[in-house]
């Protein structure tokens, strides 16, 4: 076995970290975790760190959780991966009925696999509408350097096209509301731009509640009401991306059912396996796209999509447990943290440097401003988000931001004493970058 | 506990299977698996099935192999998963290091992503290109419609535009060439390409030694010499998808060994972890990419991009035993079967209707066709490859095709009495649909 100070060495020589300078390594050189627990995980010498933003979101119920851990350790030494095309098993059917009885509205199908390439159905109509700001994943180009017909036609004129409007900011609102007044007039644009292109929009996609990546920018359900409406008026699909935000972390199960909406797909992943395993699922409300794709094989019309691992049984397994754990005991533990979290938010909102605190269920986020009067933001070269990040980690807790939004998305089951600490630890290391 | 009949009952309610045609399961419903073991799955009647396709391609040493099963469930019990920026650990680094010195020729990172996204580097030269029937996987769309100027601007400019120039094709040569009379006269319009484009193109996709979506086409290595020699002489990046066809599917490690080439980004999935879970690594050989993304913070040229699994540990370890099992006992019980799957494909090249056999180390495939004079094609509507695939599934075999390419590309650890059952029925299926 190798120790610690060889494992950075191999780090440093061979890895090529997602999101990260590199040459910040050179200061500051990655910590090596050994070991996770619950809402904790620990190093090489033995520090422990409050996991406060679930390992990038995907963290849903704690680290190494027993139940999740045996029901992947059965099916790895079961079936870890059988062809999902023409082959079935248990795991997989019973997570797509479980999945589709679950969401909101009740759905018809699901689909395995990664969000927006399934995302198809109308095929005069070629054009997707996203708002400023939308994150909905990264995996793109693949297709583009792909050259068989067979994969290419269906999709090849969905690459381009993407109309991108101005969506809810509620921190800075564009129409002067705030959010006791909001009656989502931000809306206008969306409507506007429905209007004028309907007739080529194949789909909006939306991340219901919470844009996550544009620094926990959290607006009303009204605007997802609106947005349901309309599109169903100008006969245009509605995808609601609830990767980041579903499976509790607003506090419902589905971000969607706040706003009473049944998008026509949803897509789901991060938390759908617990945060154990990459996996994805696109649930399908209504049979009209599915049946765009059914008929004799004469016909062509197949889907023609897939990944290898499409279906995972072990995946599936853990997706199945994760349901019966939010279902049967942190849903209903969640108002008590619910709770806590605005507690520790509210003890923050005093801040000098703080120009809000906001909340959607477990999600909780803090803007730190240069100045309150006018929101005056922090200009980026003071990393100031990122010092905060920094001093955090030095009193064990991972509060990695974005920008100069601090948040909270810890794991669902964060013991309510731990979760001050975070709060706590938080509180510190904000005074310690902006206050002196 | 439901039973099979169950499963598919709420398997056809729900399940939208990938790359299936789902009104054919009206007729032929799923086959339910329970369990794998080694080269076989079972299912639900206790009825065995050789996977002939190792399940897609991705089960590279046999289903719920014990020693992959063992260290998934250690690694789960310890460390399932942490965020891999800014944090690191032991199985992330060691297998970092260990694709770098494994891989012909040597590398210095890895960047544990999917492929296509992660190679970028020369911000004005912009272009791809690749060749017709080139299969690189299909996750695209998801940043087309993302709207954060943050993760969109380095790739903005690389959606669209993928040149495509026609590549060799083996059985039906277009410069009237043989195998035995190859030396690759087909890559000049590669050549030609090159040529005209060298300064906007940015990389040059390849799949080496075999096309394996494109009806496991495979080509000469000399083809693979020419084309690294070109693109180094053009300053074009050379891409090498391994993604099929590494660890040891073609006989040796990589395919790219047998071509003595070393590409400057090398992608590998699929086998990677054995075939257990997804993940995927970009070898990146010289630090002219990296140094590309390297500086002060303020100067904004890190690599923001990541998925949220990224370096899952699970993975990781799953990895480093899939090599470790590779090494020391696999690839050198190789050249055996290797040899018995020439002797299985010989037995099938005097059929009727079998237009040719080829064989690119472990994988071998045949060519049906209507007629052998003129190489003429079945219509595509009598289905020929899927009745095969059909008739061999009733004798214990999953044998998926290609369109009318019926292949074998089993685990590397088939037993050798089996693998000659699988011939045999592929044989005798093959017999039964052409010759009725």
């Amino acid at each position: 076995m190798t120790g610690a100070n060889d494992i950075l060495q191999l780090d440093r020589a061979h890895v090529w970290h997602p999101c990260t300078q590199m040459k910040d390594h050179e200061q500051q050189p990655p910590l090596e975790i050994v070991r996770g627990d619950g809402s904790l995980v620990f190093d090489a010498a033995g520090r422990r760190y409050i996991d406060g933003i679930s390992s990038w979101w995907v963290n849903l119920l704690g680290h190494a959780h027993p139940r999740l851990t045996r029901v992947l350790q059965e099916q790895a030494a079961t079936l870890e991966q059988v062809i999902f095309a023409g082959f079935t098993h248990a795991p997989g059917a019973r997570l797509a009925a479980r999945l589709c009885a679950a969401a909101p509205g009740g759905y018809a199908k699901v689909f395995y696999a990664d969000c927006g390439s399934a995302a198809v159905g109308q095929p005069r109509k070629r054009r997707f509408l996203s708002i400023v700001g939308a994150y909905h994943g990264e995996t793109l180009g693949a297709l583009s350097v792909g050259g068989l017909a067979l994969y290419r036609e269906k999709f090849a004129p969905l690459l381009l096209d993407t109309l991108l409007v101005p969506g809810p900011d509620c921190f800075r609102c564009p129409c002067q509301q705030t959010r006791a007044t909001c009656a989502a007039e931000c809306f206008a644009p969306m409507q506007a731009a429905l209007d004028a292109h309907a007739a080529d929009l194949a789909a909006v996609f939306i991340e219901p509640l919470v844009q996550c990546a544009n620094g926990m920018n959290m607006y009303s359900p009204v605007y997802l009401k609106k947005l349901a409406a309309a599109c169903a008026a100008a006969g245009v699909h509605l995808i609601a991306d609830e990767i980041a935000v579903g499976f509790g972390r607003t506090g419902t199960l589905f971000a969607c059912e706040q706003a009473g909406i049944a998008p026509d797909f949803m897509c789901l992943s991060k938390g759908l396996t617990g945060g154990y395993l990459p996996f994805a699922a696109v649930l399908v409300r209504d049979l009209q796209t599915f049946d765009a794709f059914y008929g004799e094989h004469a016909e062509q019309k197949a889907f023609y999509h897939s990944h290898s691992y499409t279906g995972n049984p072990m995946a599936c397994r853990l997706a199945l447990e994760t349901l019966d754990i939010l279902e049967t005991e942190v849903l209903a533990a969640l108002p008590a943290r619910i709770t806590a979290l605005q507690h520790v938010l509210a003890s923050l909102a005093g801040l000098e440097h703080v120009g809000e605190t906001r909340q959607c269920g477990f999600i909780g986020a803090i803007e730190l401003v240069a100045a309150r009067a006018g929101k005056r933001a922090y200009p980026p070269e003071q990393r100031t988000g990122w010092q905060v990040y920094r001093a955090a980690l030095r009193r064990g807790a991972i509060l990695r931001p974005l920008g100069d939004v601090v948040y909270f998305m810890a794991p669902l089951t964060i013991p309510l004493d731990v979760l001050e600490e975070l709060g706590a630890i938080a509180r510190d290391s904000i005074r310690e970058v902006t206050e002196r």
